[in-house]
């Protein structure tokens, strides 16, 4: 069994108004600290493959067909033996 | 600086009916393999501070503030240095 963490993101260049929202909020809030905010979706995927290859495999194509719009979206996925 | 990834997703016992409808889709599309799917929100937050202690006391607090809805969201960070 293998976990995945898929994070999708908007693409650079396309903007990212919740983010900017946060921002706009957290500094008028007193977090001078925070220099910026990206927001993103978040998917832990549970994958029943033989091997990491094969999950791999199983992973980009749900991405590409499921869960990240590619016009707007990227995405980035880390995959783990559990 | 510090990069803070924030993950957040529904409580246990919250429906996560984002979540189920990705599971039931990908399950008719031929994903034979995929045994669960869970959906949160990611956050990728850059903080000014001076040192770890520090950058984890802030983002504890903008989570709690801002970032989460303690009511039906559970949330963990992780701080790095960039």
């Amino acid at each position: 069994m293998f976990l995945a963490r898929v994070f999708t993101f908007p693409r650079t260049g396309v903007l990212d108004p919740q983010g900017s929202a946060i921002k706009a909020t957290v500094s008028n809030i007193g977090f001078k600290d925070i220099q910026d905010i990206q927001t993103g979706k978040y998917y832990e995927v549970r994958i029943n493959a033989c091997d990491v290859a094969k999950a791999k495999e199983i992973m980009k194509e749900l991405c590409e067909k499921v869960l990240v719009n590619p016009v707007v979206e990227d995405y980035k996925f880390e995959i783990m033996e559990v």
